[in-house]
């Protein structure tokens, strides 16, 4: 099918790229063939749709987070990090089944899609739910089974198993809109040599590997005390690194931590608002950002969040900074930007396929409608964008060239059965 | 007349107040009668509104900005502070007319209506003009014309002169929706002198004062540099805390200076977002809140925000915090909903009026949709409120008891026309 999208402003986010006022894109088949100002023939075309003057610009990309944490949104809030894990998350996260999975990730699904989410990277467990829930619902996503390897051997290999399998049935399904990854969760809930197996495994495999590093400064003095080094090095040390890999967090690094990220090209998702709401820090983006390093975002799991808007992130990432540094001038609006979308696309390893309004690229895009009060008046797009529109100005959400979402109605999924399957999953589980 | 609202879960934000639930509001001419669980008899009300089980509370109070700023809203931006001032926003500030100054705050009042603001602080130039919008509107605003001492005697005398005639003419205007304050713009910009008149001013007219103090580390260093001493010593000694008084920032403050705030009962209005954007740094409101004061929230302009959505500065408030000192029991969700609402009241002074939804006070009141993906499940709502929510979720805006947003129709002001106008208004501007 050969589609002409016209009528928009685009940012294509492409290196070095000026908006485009009054332009228009060509997608055949779900790929863009063409984005420019001057309109082309219209007879060429099977549909027509007219974007009404909005701005359109590649879709969010979220890289980090757990879909089926949306069921414990607000379950626990304000406590110290070990009491919020061991007496909330953790007893309630134990008794979820393929019920709280497939209803929590499919209200995770629907609130990103909402917010113009075009892809989004998963880790959890009973992920074949999650994958069900990917490929009905048209959205593109990097998925992985986290595996903890606290338990016995026996338990750890089981878990390994599962992880590998997933990798096996789900890698390229969906046409191709689902790709998969190994996920060790953390230095600290996986020993050594498990870290080692499963990188063994990334590599017969031929996929990334994607790992919680350096959230919390306890986290680091726990490595420290049980391994001699920090986190960096000892994930350096297990042949992490060797692999094309995503790390999580990584808001207690130091300058030589981001030189060791930096020379092995490790990809970084930056959880601002989890990592402010938990009280783990603040990431420090900015010299990262100096070192050449090109940071993502991600929202983390709904528990810490507690929403799942990445232009909450992208606004969150370009504000903190500069407020902590007292310095205006760090991680400026445009970085921002591309934190949330190119930057996204390298961190799960699909930026040869989105991230970007390019010819050749799928066409995964979202419009916004700028005619509201906050959207006025127009002197600069992308700080419009970037510090002050809110996820609703979102209207139109495309996957492939496949619409999601039209004029803020979802098209792939019952938002109504939604909200009820997953109230009564939780609830199921409530003492 | 009589108003009932009924089907609604309220909270109304009074001491110790639990969330009311399926409950009911009775508003006789713009106040509050009763607020409860039992349904009255129906029989007895002019006016019946079911608010289709959405969520009540007090409207936002935003206690210090700019509105006629929006006209400048992302004009410049991630620059030093000194190049956004000189280059940027005093040489178009200084074409300002009350054109610019009537449609720039028509479309920040536009904006804040439809976010949530039921009352909001300005101090500007032309403020007859700021006046106008508020009444024409049916919004609530504590204004204030502010003054800059940096030019001659003779027009210092002419801007003070301004500012009393403002007081003296607009004070309990539009039904007593308007009330004033006298507003030296801040130490670094107004002579001693100068600040002690404007003082004896707002005794004269009993009206309080409302000063920027302590926004930048420059300016602190400045003040001890010029008089010896740091801004709130230097405003103690000039009489300013003997009034009423509302302090705009008091980012850099020490322990000692919140001691002497506290003492004074100075209010303070934390402006999160525009601190950040700036680079300014991050105010000490744990400490704050500490000792016992009851910080505020406000936008500031929105050149430097770049919206006026007090949804954004109550979550903002509740995340920095807790990032920055590495704590997550600070700024608790409940704390951050109080300095959007009622500590708000407080900072304005009319907190005998509205704030909280109490029997006696006014009608202040908005409505949010909590139907949303990003609201389920409700474990919580003031956690849902304070992390999950957006601006767009709110449906309804009264103020007095009079809907000036009803299901997201403005119906006070006049929408297309105020952005045209505010559009050709800022055009006329620009070389």
């Amino acid at each position: 099918m050969k589609q002409l999208f016209t009528n928009a402003h685009i940012l294509t986010m492409a290196e070095d790229a000026t908006p485009l006022l009054h332009a228009s894109m060509v997608v055949e088949d779900g790929v863009i063939q063409w984005i420019g100002t001057s309109p082309p023939d219209i007879k060429e075309f099977d549909q027509i749709t007219d974007l009404q003057g909005r701005l359109v610009l590649p879709g969010w990309i979220n890289t980090h987070g757990h879909g089926a944490m949306a069921l414990l949104r607000g379950y626990g809030d304000d406590l110290p990090l070990q009491t919020w894990l061991e007496e909330k998350m953790w007893p309630m996260e134990a008794r979820f089944g393929s019920d709280q999975v497939f209803w929590g990730t499919s209200l995770a699904v629907l609130e990103m899609i909402r917010g113009g989410t075009t892809c989004f990277a998963d880790m959890y467990d009973h992920m074949d739910q999650v994958a069900q829930v990917v490929k009905e619902s048209g959205i593109r996503a990097s998925l992985c089974r986290g595996v903890i390897g606290l338990g016995s051997l026996e338990e750890q290999e089981t878990k390994r198993q599962e992880a590998v399998r997933f990798v096996q049935d789900w890698n390229g399904q969906a046409d191709g809109r689902i790709t998969t990854m190994i996920a060790p969760h953390s230095s600290y809930t996986c020993p050594p040599p498990y870290i080692e197996k499963l990188v063994e495994d990334s590599v017969r495999l031929d996929v990334p590997i994607h790992i919680h590093l350096s959230e919390t400064r306890r986290e680091v003095q726990q490595n420290v005390e049980d391994y001699g080094v920090r986190p960096v090095e000892h994930l350096k040390q297990l042949g992490v690194f060797q692999r094309p890999a995503l790390v999580a967090h990584a808001v207690h690094v130091n300058e030589e931590e981001i030189d060791i990220l930096k020379q092995h090209d490790v990809k970084i998702s930056h959880n601002p608002g989890s990592n402010l709401k938990l009280g783990s820090g603040i990431a420090p983006v900015p010299q990262m950002l100096k070192k050449g390093l090109r940071p993502s975002l991600g929202t983390d799991g709904a528990a810490s969040n507690n929403n799942l808007d990445l232009l909450e992130e992208i606004q969150l990432a370009a504000l903190i900074h500069k407020g902590f540094t007292e310095d205006p001038e760090v991680v400026p609006a445009t970085t921002a930007l591309k934190m949330g979308t190119v930057y996204g696309a390298e961190a799960l390893f699909i930026d040869h396929e989105t991230g970007t309004l390019e010819k050749g690229k799928k066409a995964d895009f979202i419009t916004l409608d700028i005619s509201g009060a906050h959207m006025q008046p127009r002197h600069n797009l992308v700080s419009l964008l970037v510090y002050s529109a809110s996820r609703d100005d979102v209207q139109d959400v495309f996957v492939d060239g496949v619409a999601l979402m039209r004029n803020r109605e979802c098209l792939t999924m019952d938002e109504e059965r939604i909200r009820f399957e997953a109230e009564k999953a939780i609830q199921a589980l409530i003492p």
